[in-house]
């Protein structure tokens, strides 16, 4: 996995932080966790497509969050970011090689070591699919209720 | 994830199915799947390191399974040649940046982005260690009741 998914799920949280329907420019929130500016937009432009934040152009322009943060799950923040495919890309190659000689009959159902791969998979994204950026929010808030005016105040201060 | 999990998963079943203690040269699991031998040998050793397969050296010596199928689990795979690191790779972006000027003590626990990812990926890695190499023979043996038989067989032919 690329630390694209880090740096999603890091603005996400800071954009939840903000809050209001402000919208928050690429340079401040990338200045604001230290990330390469280019690529974090290459970022936050999945996340558009995802419909998970959205952009306004123009000089007050930028990013903010498109729904309810209890709305946002960690799989579709992961899904955007790295795309639907398996984490395990089956390539079939039980029909390579020797298998190429079997009749296609042999091939009917899907390949046992896959199926098994994406069963675990599904318990993944499952997981993923259970938990939102409300429930992160709150985990951070517990540890540090002032976390959110805290990231603000950073926020502002940060060096463009 | 690399092809190598695919190919070290498929290389397992052949030998749990060729059975009785017999070894396989490298050269004709290559050839029975169609890989490269030279990367194919790599995970193979990542196997043997990790106790799952066995290598005997010399003209008849080759690979076999180092215990009982249901005793090997997908996270047994998984995990030998992957490596153990997590999936999701937290790296404390927190903590730069902005981040870089909060106390100390606002990082005492851990961060609540990757705590998420890492509960989410420990179902997944549950899942894994729920399944054996003895599930997904039983899986491909109902699928194809001779299955067994003709892998051997081919095994046999398979051009070094």
């Amino acid at each position: 996995m690329g630390e694209g998914v880090e740096w999603a799920l890091h603005s996400c949280l800071l954009l939840a932080w903000v809050g209001d329907g402000s919208s928050v420019p690429v340079a401040k929130l990338a200045a604001f966790h230290a990330l390469p500016r280019a690529y974090l937009n290459k970022q936050l432009q999945a996340l558009v497509r995802a419909g998970i934040v959205s952009s306004t152009p123009g000089v007050r322009g930028g990013f903010r969050l498109a729904r309810d943060p209890a709305r946002i799950t960690l799989l579709d923040v992961v899904s955007a970011i790295e795309g639907p495919q398996a984490v395990f890309r089956c390539t079939e190659i039980r029909r390579r090689g020797a298998g190429a000689q079997a009749p296609d009959s042999d091939f009917r159902l899907p390949c046992a070591v896959a199926s098994a791969m994406h069963r675990a998979e599904r318990a993944w994204r499952r997981a993923l699919a259970a938990e939102t950026l409300a429930d992160i929010m709150q985990a951070a808030e517990r540890a540090g209720p002032s976390a959110p005016r805290a990231a603000r105040t950073r926020l502002e201060q940060a060096q463009i």
